[in-house]
């Protein structure tokens, strides 16, 4: 399997459930800075900027990506910092989109 | 005295306290869909777009007025909506800032 932000998003089928928790941890372990929420149905991330420029720039960045998967996030923004989680609504929990859309935006602030 | 869309921000001295509910209440009157936060410390309001694309445009948008008069919101950003919210953190609570920086926001969905 290629690395996850090598992969694309796809629709997940309406019938397939969402994710156990073994795939999660699974994949959770792929990904850097993300934790589950405390019900286990999203991934979370908070990157922090040194100012609100900063901070708009990787937004854009990150809708960017959002709209070429067409799998978007909920962002909370405000002056040096972003929590971006993800969710796939339709599957009530997290789905491969999740940790792909994450991946991606790990590579947009690795070293 | 100016319509609040017209005026400018101003850095808020740290030795004068936030508004009084009074002086709140009647600018709350001069913008539109804007609602006090149940502490009374902040205004908010919710903004529905038809995409992704749309809401970011709008948060671009906004950031501008939020870099040019240096007073910044909090943002909550999913598919479709934005909720924006102000306040003066400095201040403890809400200065004219506040209602300047909404009013803008109002101007930018104005019919």
């Amino acid at each position: 399997m290629r690395p996850l932000h090598e992969r694309r998003c796809a629709p997940w089928p309406a019938d397939r459930p969402a994710l156990i928790p073994t795939d999660t941890q699974a994949l959770l372990a792929q990904i850097d800075g993300w934790a589950l929420t405390d019900d286990g149905t999203a991934i979370e991330r908070e990157l922090r900027f040194d100012d609100f420029h900063r901070v708009m720039a990787f937004v854009n960045a990150l809708a960017w990506i959002a709209h070429r998967e067409d799998h978007h996030p909920d962002l909370v923004v405000g002056y040096g910092r972003c929590t971006v989680r993800f969710q796939t609504h339709s599957a009530g929990g997290l789905t491969d989109n999740d940790f792909i859309c994450a991946a991606k935006v790990d590579r947009l602030t690795a070293d």
